[in-house]
């Protein structure tokens, strides 16, 4: 009776299309699912979901737990150390901003960005949480 | 160039001492960091980190970018199939309601639950996305 990993990582954002764009064209990411007004998920590696929700759909609920939040959210995705720099130019060439990067204590390093609905994105490296599975 | 996993996933929560009594002595998480007034991270198995944030702390920045949100967030946490029944009960011995509960069409699993916060909680098992890793 354990619990193994993070599945599914929500985000709200006001224009779903934008998201759309966003993590799908810009970071990569494969759309798995999406519903018109409420929704457009993506697949993140090998065991990951990214979940963006329209909130002022979600928050009345349906068959589903009522959620939904305002305000920039937050979370990070795992990159190789080795990706960081291509990473760096890849956004600059898109046009979105790196407003702050970090060299952690422990090891690994961090580049934050927003999202189209002001979301605070971060790419991290391995050796910051000293995970035992690298990523 | 390649975004590998979700590593880190936040909350918010109004009170970060019940979200640790929470998630670490319900949901068996183990603390990693903490700051009085600011925030406490679990790790969450080999891949993942749970930074639970006190928003009106966060939502004005500092050496980070500033996020925070209001309203009830939502994220999974994968566990295996046969845990499910144990974690039913499990909750249920520790007052937590199941809100809903759920069996996917192309298979798994979830239960629902609110943390102290009111943020949506799901337990997932295996078969929902069809994640190469099952997790």
């Amino acid at each position: 009776m354990k619990i193994l990993s993070v599945v599914e990582t929500a985000i709200y954002v006001d224009d779903l299309d934008a998201a759309e764009d966003f993590y799908q064209r810009i970071l990569g990411l494969e759309v798995i699912a999406s519903e018109a007004d409420r929704h457009v998920f993506f697949r993140v590696g090998e065991s990951n979901v990214l979940l963006a929700f329209n909130p002022r759909t979600t928050c009345t609920g349906d068959t589903l737990p009522h959620h939904g939040a305002s305000g920039a959210g937050h979370f990070a995705l795992g990159i190789e150390s080795t990706s960081l720099d291509d990473w760096r130019r890849h956004l600059e060439a898109n046009s979105i901003s790196i407003e702050t990067e970090m060299e952690w204590p422990a090891g690994g390093k961090s580049i934050y960005f927003r999202d189209p609905a002001g979301n605070s994105v971060e790419l991290i490296t391995p050796g910051v949480w000293q995970l035992p599975s690298g990523w």
